[in-house]
């Protein structure tokens, strides 16, 4: 496995982020963004007020990119939400492990409890079994909520993991 | 049951909508707002962007309130998300339930077809109750995923039903 050195983002990442984001979104598959978004939206998106955004860089540059934030506010705060996208180009050499390792360590040092993703679609079957091996479960499906372009209306999973204290 | 008239608020409303949402925010027990939120803060997340927000009346004025809007964007767009707050000291008299009535044939009326509550808490029992007996499902349990103000950490629940179309 490739090491990655993972870092906050500043504004000067946002050409290499918009070049890792922007295909996702416009592929449509995983994230509920508007396949048409635009660059300015996308990255006022990905760096949200409240958001915390990393990249994660090997020789070759910029491989992928994660937020955290707090998933909901009030009695909600003590869990954390995040969402990771990786290069196309490399997928499938450990950077999203990486960043969600990463983002783990980051949480617990923010002071979260737990982490939940809202909305991992259930067709993302590699996304699905790495949350699984890292410790999430699946704690709710909700039926046909994703409308694939290619799959039609699918199921999306809400998965959840305990942090342990720092 | 009483019969209310529920109609699209107005900032005219403001007043009324902040003498029904304050209260229920600042008790924390339900929403997953800063018990602290100020006026403003919370009008402007009743009213937030892409937020459709009513209120129901009955001869004695105004009695409740609720924002209809999509739950996500893009693949996500066709499931709708309320909320519901209901004046304090007109509870039980059936205001939440013909809000709810209204938001689905309102939601149907703009082609959402289905709707999800992303965060019930599961000591709103009332609540739990109400989503039942009008065709919600608990598609998901967050375990611990709401701190309430006296009972500590508790469920909270995703529900979820489908929407015939119009």
């Amino acid at each position: 496995m490739t090491d990655f050195t993972i870092r906050p983002a500043t504004r000067a990442d946002d050409d290499t982020i918009w070049a890792i984001i922007g295909p996702a979104f416009a592929a449509g598959e995983t994230y509920v963004v508007p396949r048409d978004i635009s660059r300015p939206d996308a990255l006022a998106y990905w760096h949200s007020p409240g958001h915390h955004v990393f990249v994660a860089e090997d020789a070759n540059g910029t491989v992928g990119t994660y937020y955290l934030r707090a998933n909901q506010k009030g009695g909600g705060a003590h869990v954390a939400n995040c969402g990771y996208i990786v290069r196309p180009d490399t997928a499938g050499r450990g950077v999203a492990r990486a960043m969600a390792s990463h983002s783990f360590e980051e949480a617990r040092r923010r002071g979260f409890r737990a982490m939940q993703f809202n909305f991992v679609v259930s067709s993302n079957e590699r996304a699905v079994r790495l949350w699984q091996s890292l410790g999430f479960d699946i704690v709710g499906r909700l039926p046909g909520a994703f409308e694939h372009p290619r799959l039609g209306f699918v199921d999306a999973f809400v998965m959840f993991r305990a942090l342990t204290p720092a």
